[in-house]
């Protein structure tokens, strides 16, 4: 009836997680703002999906041929995440210098992803060019990201390569009781010494 | 540091209620898709800003000179709103068969908003063009809501035509002890002889 319009709300329904009436509300906001406001919206849609692109390196999204993460962070210590966004979550750390490797998946072999389809590969030659003395496992925690660190320490240790996994504990600031069996398990298989 | 990419988290961020997940999360969900789909959401952005104006006759939004709900439907009964995302809620009820009349905002001296800031007067105007029986107030039901109906009701009873108010009590379906003061007392003002 009011095809723009309608058009328009679709392409918001489209995002991750947006029912109709979020998409409504964020299409009302459009034709609310300023055309500038609108195009400048437009314009940034086609000049990301133009632009960005994989870092040659690591596999993050960058606008360069090597992201500057690669190009001014220490090579020897290399971060394992499995999808792009990851690296925005542990660039929170804020006193690590290293660099990072986005595997772009986990193995699981349940939906037929093995070895050849996630960047391993890649990862083997980096290290092999780059001199590297650590890599660090930052897949996630449930079963197909621990199967994928596990698998990827069995190729590395034998190149003498120091393979590591983040730590897995309860977290910090939260109540002992709302913590599960498995992550209390863990937390007591890795205690320090005060 | 990808510059392509902040500046489509800010584009998202922009939309109301985003905030930097939410934002990183639609930002990736574009980059990860194909170029047709981003292209086409663009393209819906700018379209719809381009093509969407108000109805010359309710104010609603429309891609036509009238929209197709003034064409279409009974223009003896008018229904007033609020807001052009009103006509869509009030839309759900399935046996209107009436127009409707958008005032794109509320009477608020605090604000100063008054009568002149809001469509009263094109109300006015389209009730003697149209032979119009009833206007239905569906603003909402706050204080400037309320004011808002009240004032324009007191405007049209002199010129005889008939006023209502959408009636106000306890939700279908709600447990009774959840109605707050204003709406019991309401509940009761207006009960009906079953």
């Amino acid at each position: 009836m009011n095809e723009p319009l309608e058009r328009l709300v679709n392409s918001f329904r489209s995002l991750p997680g947006v029912g109709l009436k979020t998409a409504q509300r964020y299409a009302y906001f459009i034709i609310q703002s300023t055309d500038e406001i609108a195009h400048d919206f437009a314009e940034s849609i086609i000049d990301a999906k133009k632009k960005i692109k994989y870092c040659k390196k690591c596999g993050d999204y960058t606008d360069q041929d090597i992201c500057y993460l690669c190009q001014s962070r220490n090579p020897e210590i290399i971060c394992v995440v499995t999808e792009p966004k990851d690296v925005r979550v542990m660039e929170k750390v804020k006193n690590f210098n290293g660099v990072y490797h986005v595997l772009h998946g986990t193995l699981s072999p349940l939906d037929g992803r093995g070895p050849d389809d996630i960047r391993i590969k890649e990862l083997l030659q980096r290290i092999q060019q780059d001199g590297t003395k650590e890599v660090i496992m930052a897949t996630n925690t449930d079963v197909e990201g621990e199967a994928t660190a596990m698998y990827i320490a069995s190729l590395l240790k034998p190149l003498g390569i120091k393979v590591t996994r983040i730590a897995q504990g309860v977290s910090l600031g939260s109540d002992l009781e709302f913590a599960d069996e498995i992550t209390l398990t863990k937390a007591i298989d890795n205690r320090v010494e005060l």
